[in-house]
């Protein structure tokens, strides 16, 4: 047993990375990994099993508690962004550095692109089995089980307003959740909470083109279909739809993170600024009260 | 760097807004958006993906959660009532002013209403792709995506006990849930709590006429309804219906905050207001070694 | 609005209960009807939509949260047990009083009895809608949404059997999670964890009989409806069915506290005990180690 | 009452045991009993009810929730592995000793003998009931009730490598979740949270061969099997399958200590012996800042 730890001791400082940002980047990696093989293998159980093993609500759940515990895995170390655009909106409101960027959208894209190669080997005799194996279009195609691809209805318009519209979504609820001046939540529950998000999204906004809403969890499986056997239509498929999950995303975290400053973030950063700036209007003063007190009795204030 | 947290800081200086009750209204607004947003977004999927993507499981899984992430993002500035129900229960008993009611009720239709219209453009092609696009009525309806309509056995008398009996239920538990003097789980988890209360409602009192159970969540998507293409239609149909879930709440909510006072709240309000007046009745004395003992050893005073 | 305050308070004033059994027996009841409300109201949905609102999973959901929500309105007051075979455990390990028992037994029973009432009434009208309205057996029966029957397959033998088995199930899983001397979860995340017991005995017990496993959830809405139109033939069912889900969960109450006591309870009890009269044989001190470290180095003590 | 207390103090020290392993085998088996009692409970609510009372997902969900109540249940004493695969993979990162591992095991498996033993009780008229009744294959088999068979599209190859990646995935995740360096939940949540993982690796991982990822909980039952009436065949069919669930395992917990602890955990374990050792070469000493701070104001250090 001494042999034992000291073995385990010599690993330990044999692997030991102190550079924080590839620590951080390889955890991301594993975190978005987890993401991708459970949700991505869900998708997997449901078109496999033609229906038998799943449905679209186990998709859901999936991917929700996959981005829980994607999110557990690394949180400590790299914040658990798992998510290019949750990397984005951060380095927009500078709570991360810019630089962060570049690095965390690679590893993260690495980690989807490994995450699908697992479920590639863990149904490759189901997907063999299959009778649309390989196919990227068709009833029976089966390349939807890795990257998203639009629904028939969806022009690439309203495609594009799709990815939009839940980013914007996802980073409105994420920044409520981790906003250090608004902490509706008991510390240590963010995981599960971000976890909530994503099935929500799920349910209510994955019947356009399947909720990619993350350029990392769809760049990466896409590339590794492209390579094991799906061939570059995975990229021209739809016209080129594959650029929308990219660029969209962008773009609803910049329109998600305005829609939550200017509801709710400016004026709760605001007033915590005001407290230490000592400024102490009428109206301030009533707030600080109304935010120290957990059972305000304002009413006594009013002549009644 | 240094620019890019400037420029952050003028423009949260910019946009910050020193008025509680219009922040509150604010928050309000967007919390009630993300609650019609989703829940809304997820009845959209399912009648437009003709059941693939949905059943009715999701929609309350989706209501539920929403309600959760609509009070996580406002709770903090506003209390995260997204129901004029709500509101109503808590003016009734006191904790809040009446002067806010009406804003409140403004704000959270307003919010209903653009909710709606974000999920209008989020499906607007499988809209136009559903077969009874823009129906109010008939087997192919989509209006009961965003407001509700009573089922075809309802009588108007059933229905408004119907909201009635979904409101108080509603309101008894969330009562118990921010009752000062009763406070059955851990800080921070009221939202968790209240989207559960939500989700059961959805799985017990959903099959009426949907679960509304909030004026400003059906009145808010009703106009939307009325303005985008609908028509009229959606207030005239089946005898004026859509005055139910705008009145009936109301009335549940005060049967609710009955129920709950008579039976819960008035006794655990009284005990600490008897303990507080020093009143030392035989009964009181052990009452008050319940509830300060974990693990009362009752029986030790029984002789035996 | 001091007008409003000061008839709360005499409201309140005028409305307090005093003798705490009364005031207990009181949340006790309105607990129950929570919990019968909501699971009821979910078989009802599922039943009288045909399948089309609801499944056995909804239906377990349903019981399984509206548990938790029972729990969580009356836990602070009375302990939140809902279900005589909890009271009847809980007297049997001596923590609480045995006259509770009766009283609990009954204001729990007229809980039952008033949720099932209030489903009826919410669904009268689908009621009278569904073709096998009132029927208490055959296709279309409709008593089964209140009290629960057992299964064409199962044998009175079986069923005595099956409601042992799930109720043993459920006091040693409560047991567990409410024993002074061993805390598995956080303080008030009881009612949350009682709630998924609820649920997994559900998914997987409940296909014989409905796993009433509560003799006030199945007796108090077995009277509702043998007044409410189905008659006396909700008693004379399958051969008395009704006496099952009445006796035989107290006798999976001693058979469930007895497993937990000699598997886990005694000794953790005893542990405790040991550490209290100073006994300090060698494997008491290890095992005070053990619990007093969060990362005990046991390795350590061994010769390597 | 006295009486009643002094027969329960009796009783209780008539049974304790105070040997630290015998109690921990013994709420190992406990634990294991009711994962195993829960899962195949619903397994069996599914497959004898034909649908109508289950299906894959509400199976996921009773596995999920019942490895959460086992670990409730046991956690306390014996740390709640439930799985020799756990035990073997804290045993590999020296945090339980290695003679603990066939103690586990034994009892593990003992409680997953009788957990199957209670269902087959429970079920026994709807089992003979069933037209499959005592089939190990075919379409009515219900020995797939019990242990785990694989698919017919599936392979002896990938089968092994589906049981390598599911145990890797699951020891993945507790590895972050139960690592002394890298605290992701609050305590008293990890088993909530273990039960997430198996739920999500049901829902993704489920298609293949039933996910056993336990040697445990498919060897008992398996052999409750062989002796209640299905035979021998339940370990020749598919040319001896049976071995894959009970070695495999344990090569994707070697696999899944790896990934993590290459990943994450070594660099966190690292980090905090650095800290200890003094180490403090410059970009540690940004690396401590980072997790001393929440809220690191890292921009700052940078010229801008």
């Amino acid at each position: 047993m001494g042999l034992h730890k000291t073995y385990l001791d010599k690993l330990s400082r044999f692997f030991q990375i102190r550079n924080l940002l590839l620590r951080q980047a390889l955890a991301e990696c594993l975190g978005t990994l987890i993401l991708v093989m459970f949700g991505c293998g869900a998708v997997a159980q449901l078109v496999l099993s033609g229906g038998s093993h799943g449905m679209f609500l186990t998709v859901n759940f999936a991917f929700g508690f996959a981005a829980t515990l994607g999110i557990l895995v690394c949180g400590q170390v790299s914040g658990g962004h798992l998510n290019p655009a949750v990397t984005f909106a951060l380095c927009l409101l500078g709570r991360e550095r810019w630089r962060k960027f570049p690095t965390y959208f690679l590893f993260q894209t690495i980690g989807g692109f490994f995450g699908a190669a697992i479920i590639f080997g863990m149904y490759y005799d189901a997907l063999w089995d299959h009778p649309g194996a390989f196919d990227v279009t068709g009833p029976n195609a089966t390349a939807g089980i890795f990257a998203t691809y639009p629904g028939k209805h969806l022009t690439l318009v309203n495609a594009f307003f799709d990815q939009i519209i839940g980013t914007a979504a996802l980073i409105v609820c994420i920044l409520a959740i981790v906003d250090p001046y608004n902490n509706p939540i008991p510390q240590g529950l963010e995981a599960f909470t971000v976890g909530f998000v994503v099935l929500v999204i799920g349910l209510s906004m994955g019947f356009n083109s399947g909720y990619a809403v993350n350029p990392a969890r769809d760049l990466g499986p896409r590339l590794f279909t492209a390579i094991a056997g799906w061939g570059t239509d995975v990229f021209t498929a739809r016209k080129c739809w594959f650029l929308v999950p990219i660029f969209a995303p962008f773009l609803g975290t910049i329109i998600g993170v305005m829609i939550y400053q200017v509801m709710v973030g400016f004026h709760v950063e605001g007033e915590v600024r005001d407290r230490k700036e000592g400024i102490t209007e009428h109206e301030n003063v009533r707030l600080t009260n109304v935010t120290s007190n957990d059972n305000p009795k304002e009413e006594n204030k009013e002549k009644s």
